[in-house]
């Protein structure tokens, strides 16, 4: 088992999350994939949701090499990830789109802030994990041509947007109270520790959500939309 | 464009159909996947998936190398292919397993057996796809125990055994007819090319079937079944 920081509980609970997370977007992509209507887009969604597994199939291999089993560490997250997928189940393509794109944006940046605080091997692993696809500027293109050709489109899909990340931040929280070490590994961030609210760990979630907002701002504004 | 007889229709038809095949079983699977009990399963069967999209993908580039639009070569392919999984809708979860256990052993035989007739690249590059992923032994120790509890499970699995079979003849016909190149590839074979019946290359796909009954029913008798 290797010592060092990159055991810490909180780093195993990044590592845990965000397997679980890229688990859950191979099934998704795979679920769209087999509804594509061209057999070359089902394709190209097929090699998309291969690549999540990799990156699941990474994260596991380093949950194994840090003597934790990869199971238990997904299991604390199973349930608010799950909770955030019901609770914001697309009900049209444009909206899955846009899901997709603030979804994955949100959350990427979320775990490469945690990953930042970690150690550096950790940092680069996650780092790696969430290399961009090329997905994000084909979702980005779809969307804002839909806006533009039908205006209306945009206070509705604004809305769904502000509930995709109100939906995140909720499920975020309940993760912060049942795992204070993740909350404790996100609250070593000097920018979001000293809040003066007295709630300590547990805003620092609230707080590392809030400095995400600046690319949050740009990828609404990529697909025409607004905060 | 590579010259010489990997690049001849016969090949192109093969490898498109299994390039389809292979595709299909990372939906399959990936579909199985979402539904699988535990965490640890859900990851197993994401992991098989993900193998069946890089032999897609492994197919899929060949085709290219051939100069050879790998859509195109797969199109012939994908009606026959979702008539056989429409007509073989599994019941249950046995009856999925014997299907998978039976449809992808005389599959993976059919196309061993018509790639051994073509060029050493094709060849080996078939038997690479085809290499055993180790489910094979899974789900016959699966199904035959299930059949030693409960003894008259095995009338009723070895008659949907035989639909399966009977169905993919049907659908290899309709193939042979559409594609000569293919037909007359596997009408190489001296074993199954001197039949007297006059029909030549279509017969020859039913002969091909029927060379294949060793290993089937090596299969059957694994999950505790009979022809």
């Amino acid at each position: 088992m290797i010592q060092g920081p990159s055991d810490s509980p909180g780093v195993i609970d990044l590592l845990g999350l965000l397997a679980y997370a890229e688990l859950g977007s191979f099934f998704r992509l795979a679920a769209d994939a087999g509804l594509a209507p061209s057999l070359r887009s089902k394709g190209q969604l097929a090699a998309l949701a291969a690549a999540e597994q990799a990156h699941y199939q990474t994260l596991r291999d380093r949950l194994e090499e840090l003597g934790v089993d990869p199971e238990e560490a997904m299991t604390p997250f199973v349930g608010p990830l799950d909770a955030w997928h019901a609770r914001t189940e697309p009900q049209s393509w444009l909206e899955s789109l846009v899901k997709t794109y603030v979804g994955e944006g949100i959350a990427g940046d979320f775990y490469r802030k945690a990953a930042a605080l970690a150690d550096e091997e950790t940092r680069t692993l996650v780092e790696g994990v969430l290399a961009e696809t090329g997905r994000a500027e084909f979702v980005s293109e779809t969307v804002r041509a839909a806006v533009e050709e039908d205006p209306k489109l945009a206070g509705r899909l604004s809305l769904w947007a502000r509930r995709l990340v109100g939906e995140a931040l909720s499920q975020a929280q309940s993760v912060a109270v049942a795992r204070p070490d993740l909350a404790a590994l996100l609250a070593k961030d000097p920018r979001v520790s000293e809040d003066g609210t007295g709630l300590g760990d547990l805003a620092a979630v609230s707080r590392m959500f809030a400095s995400l907002t600046d690319r949050h701002s740009a990828r609404l504004e990529a697909m025409g939309l607004s905060a």
